[in-house]
């Protein structure tokens, strides 16, 4: 043992997180080591506190503190437009953007065989489940705007929930693909550029 | 605001640490979120464990759960030779090669002006103090090792303890810079070819 136990511990439970090898993880544990014993009381609490107090929203299964998350109980955004997520952390990617003003639906994942992720392991059903009933302003739901990743995993997803939800008479669309604003024609992918020549609009 | 409040307390604790910008805080805060609370509760006991139970040594500064280091604390290893290091993670890197069987010095940093640190805040008196007096086993240390790191302020603090401790009639020697086994002359960036040089070996 190169370091005493309750360092070793540290380390050992910091390179269990996600992208913090052991090289960062002794990184890390010495920042904690060296700063001062309120901040790392601070930032012990916050994690505990996070398991304590952060559920998942009953509509939409964005994460909040409440029954339901900040867009699910503004009565200002439209309730008829549903845009479908993989993770929360989308949801502020988008936010930032300040053009959606209608609700969201997080799917906590997306359909990968690969990994073993089925239809049934995200939040489809729940998903058609809110498109069939009424939304919490008693509209009907028009449109689902399909915003997974535009990977394999988010493409398949994507395909599937369509195929779903066409039937039930509701618009789906799905995010463009393309070249990124400021990128170079140069630099970008066959795949993206096809994406980007297929999706040309009139000017 | 565009997470519940624990989440973006938890964030913002996260960012906090060296290395971890808002993007990797936002992952590592949604990892904890998914992670069973067990997890969870480990590394926020991990946390507040090391701030109670690690101290520095009282002879040589690294890191310990005791009154002394387990290197200090060994009676097999050579007191009469201690190898000069800025962290106690360098004594890691140090013990891993297994080439060293004296005692470690840890300056707990390098001097450096840019930064405002100067020999006052790392621990060059004290180990001035153990040189004058004897080490654990009774004997009198015979050479001092500099292994501060081979950039600016690392080499500046080796010169500035060298020229200290020579009057005391100590041996003062310096860990080689030069090529990395397994490197490559072409990839090498002139100073440390120099210094490969200029440390070239008879054979």
């Amino acid at each position: 043992m190169y370091y005493a136990e309750p360092l070793a511990r540290l380390i050992e439970e910091l390179t269990k997180l996600p992208g913090i090898g052991p090289k960062s993880a002794q990184r890390l544990a010495f920042h904690i080591l060296k700063t001062d014993s309120e901040e790392a009381k601070k930032l012990a609490e916050a994690i505990l506190l996070v398991k304590e107090k952060i559920k998942f929203c009953k509509a939409c299964f964005n994460v909040t503190d409440q029954e339901l998350c900040e867009y699910c109980r503004d009565s200002k955004r439209d309730g008829s437009i549903i845009c479908v997520v993989e993770e929360p952390r989308d949801i502020v990617a988008l936010e930032k953007t300040g053009e959606f003003k209608g609700v969201y639906h997080v799917l906590q994942g997306a359909i990968s065989p690969i990994e073993g992720v089925g239809p049934e392991d995200v939040r489809v059903r729940e998903l058609l489940d809110r498109l069939k009933g009424e939304t919490q302003a008693g509209q009907r739901v028009k449109e689902i705007i399909l915003a997974t990743n535009p990977n394999i995993e988010g493409e398949a997803t994507a395909m599937y929930i369509a195929k779903l939800v066409k039937p039930l008479g509701v618009r789906v669309t799905r995010i463009a693909s393309g070249l990124p604003v400021g990128g170079d024609l140069e630099y970008a992918d066959e795949v993206t550029l096809g994406r980007a020549l297929e999706g040309r609009r009139e000017m």
